[in-house]
């Protein structure tokens, strides 16, 4: 008899703009699986593989030469693309759970909501570069944008992305909440103004929960 | 009274697949133009500009990581709109002419007929990186894939792409002829096959037909 083929893992994203404690959070959702028997592959986005991280170092330097929106969007998804056939998909199938810090919604909030790249042209993009791929869950940890460039501020330096404008970080939260209101099945909306410790508490309870649905369900 | 802007410049492109002779005639192509007088700029994809480089090299290298389809064609078009926007549009308004050893038309024809990326999304892309900008000329210089392949043998190391299968360059010639039947007023069609001497003489010829064109209609 050939072996079963180990059931598919689950494909958790994590998203947020600056300073809304994703490291941290990150941390917590690893540990809450990994303390119920997860064997668990963390990466993040723009990245995750060896040519993905260099063009990351593309997107996100302060370098001479203008970068226009198209360049840049094209690039995070040729990053992404490179990501999900060479790393996530490899991993799910072989029954891994991946969490990733970043994926395809922070294109919509980022090139999208902050850069107008149409969203048209956004999803042209995913179907291009995810064949199909979407996160069983996504966990947005929320805070209003002067709570969180505040506290981005005490990190020092700041990549090209991070250091835009707070209009720019206004139009980023706005789409991430326009997209979590769209797909309220796949989000969980967590309010990062709180404690780390209260916003710990909630990520943790929401990783139980998918722990629940997901056993349920597969 | 403020001086006249200059007369936009002229933008032609060089395609074809290996081996057809592109650097011997791109050579022939500028000393034509020059001799009229036209100041030329001289670039190239995938690159162009100095970001556009570095893309190029993720693009060209045979890396330890495989590069799917859809990576490459967005690596392609990322180039493709840094190279348009910081390089070869400021260049056109100041008046310079622009001779490009390929662009838009390869992604169709290697990218497109070799990979097999949908036609529908490349014109998407090309919609997303270009703004509009099409050649004003494109020198095609065809010639049969053993021909070709024969020539490109002598030379060397060869790149990710250049590393391709005969069929592989059989459908890219094939998708290059499909775009000079589609758009004849575009392409200038011309038979690599025959010495590089004569060549150089229909390329020539074919410089100063669009010489006078352009000179009527501009």
């Amino acid at each position: 008899m050939t072996p079963a083929a180990p059931a598919r893992g689950r494909f958790i994203t994590l998203e947020g703009i600056e300073g809304v404690g994703k490291t941290t959070q990150l941390k917590r959702i690893v540990s809450a699986l990994e303390a119920r028997g997860v064997d668990v592959l963390v990466t993040r986005e723009p990245g995750g593989t060896p040519t993905a991280e260099r063009i990351r170092g593309l997107i996100l330097e302060h370098g001479d030469e203008p970068m226009p929106a198209s360049a840049e969007v094209l690039l995070v998804f040729a990053a992404r693309a490179l990501h999900v056939d060479n790393l996530i998909r490899p991993a799910l199938e072989a029954g891994r759970w991946v969490v990733s810090d970043r994926f395809v919604d922070a294109s919509h909030a980022y090139q999208g909501g902050g850069r107008g790249v149409p969203r048209a042209m956004i999803e042209a993009l995913a179907g291009l570069a995810l064949n199909g791929l979407v996160p069983d869950a996504t966990v947005l940890l929320d805070a209003p944008v002067d709570v969180g460039l505040a506290r981005a501020d005490g990190r020092g330096d700041r990549d090209r992305i991070e250091s835009e404008t707070a209009d720019f970080f206004e139009r980023v939260r706005a789409r991430y909440l326009e997209l979590a209101r769209d797909e309220p099945d796949r989000f969980v909306v967590i309010d990062a103004a709180q404690s780390a410790e209260a916003v710990g508490v909630a990520v943790e309870s929401a990783v139980h929960d998918l722990l629940d649905r997901f056993n349920k369900t597969s």
